[in-house]
């Protein structure tokens, strides 16, 4: 199978993990597509994801799945012991119920707030980010306001739990964790009052499918040309 | 189990057509939520759903799960035949796929829509709707343009295959016609020439999980209290 994403993002850093925790690497090939030159809003990629967005994942038999639940739920399962998303119907609900808090309440609003109330990935996909709208900022900068009150909603959650879905490691700690990924290069950083937070983020860091895959956001040639 | 839910509103109404298909129906007992009267946005609620929003379930264990999606991945896997949000890794996969187009693209772009654009369910609750934002109403408006589109994308999908998510009715299409009736009930019509959704819709309509469940949008005391 063959993913199309491109190194250094937050969604596609979701997957990776997640391939990780599976011992999948080893099944993948990646095509990295140049989000910075808007080449996820050309027709090309359109047909194979019309909602303009990675990572994709696209199955031996031509399948195109899109949407990190969707894709994680495909390599969770394809051993038969869905870790990540949930053995049982609760496990299950309780995993996607805190991942779906986790993307609105944090990884969607600071991409909104990244696409539209800052300069985002430059001008090329700009033009793309409803620049006719006058009041996209304002909207960006609301969704900045979310991502904060997300993040302290799971401090709260994680004063009383190991991980975001309860005591296992699963999908919502991997949303949660690309999403404060996001949030420190978007400028959002963690409140440093949230100590339940910061210590979770510090240990899940350190676990084996996570560590030196999410460290570092965006890859040196895409920071050159955002002009970092 | 326990469902906190208000008959006649189109998110409560994805669960109660889970119900009907899964045989579920003489498991659950209802208890209603005042959605005019903001009882959802009280501390009594928010203490069993931070989200604010219906419908959520209670476990008899206590545990409380929001979230259309965890709640219909609870209920389907109860009989180990999940029939609904998929059997196989690609099932699972393109169910969650569309599910998650059909959120974003059509029924939570018709809730913004709705919730911001127009009166909405009246003023008790559009205090909690960002009335301070001068804006609000262009961001409804833009979702409304965004759940056209969505609607045109699935007709799409459905010139070509029996059901949203391919050959077999699952979540994603209970999502879709959830979201129909809510943007009938918001005044989004469907376009005329969108007769493969309209056609799917017609057939749906009459499938045994959801007749007489969600013809009609609103229960009468509801429409009354919002001026209809
Ligand atoms: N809901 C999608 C979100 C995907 C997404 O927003 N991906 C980002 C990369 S981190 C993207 O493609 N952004 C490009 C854009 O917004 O133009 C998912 O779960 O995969
Ligand atoms: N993503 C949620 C959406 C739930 C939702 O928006 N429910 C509506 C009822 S149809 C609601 O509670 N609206 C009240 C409000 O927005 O204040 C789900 O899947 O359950």
């Amino acid at each position: 199978m063959k993913i199309y994403d491109r190194p250094g993002f937050p969604n596609p850093a979701r997957i990776r993990i997640v391939l990780a925790q599976k011992n999948l690497d080893s099944k993948v090939t990646f095509e990295s597509i140049d989000l910075i030159g808007a080449e996820h809003k050309q027709a090309a990629f359109l047909a194979k994801n019309p909602s303009g967005v990675l990572p994709l994942l696209e199955l031996d038999d031509d399948t195109l799945i899109s949407e990190s639940t969707a894709i994680t739920e495909y390599l969770d399962n394809l051993d038969g012991n869905p870790v990540l998303t949930g053995r049982t119907p609760k496990e299950k609900a309780i995993i996607h119920m805190m991942q779906r808090r986790a993307e609105s309440g944090l990884i969607d609003a600071v991409g909104i707030y990244f696409h539209h109330a800052t300069p985002g990935l430059g001008d090329d996909l700009q033009k793309y980010k409803s620049p006719e709208w006058a009041h996209r900022k304002e909207w960006g900068e609301r969704e900045r306001a979310k991502a904060l009150q997300g993040m302290a909603y799971f401090d709260g959650i994680l004063r009383d739990s190991s991980y975001v879905a309860g005591e296992q490691f699963s999908m919502a700690d991997i949303t949660v964790f690309a999403g404060l990924a996001f949030a420190d290069a978007a400028g959002i950083p963690i409140a440093a009052d949230l100590s339940a937070l910061q210590a979770w983020r510090a240990k899940v860091a350190e676990l084996p499918a996570v560590k030196n895959r999410s460290g570092q956001m965006f890859v040196e040639e895409d920071l050159r040309r955002m002009g970092f």
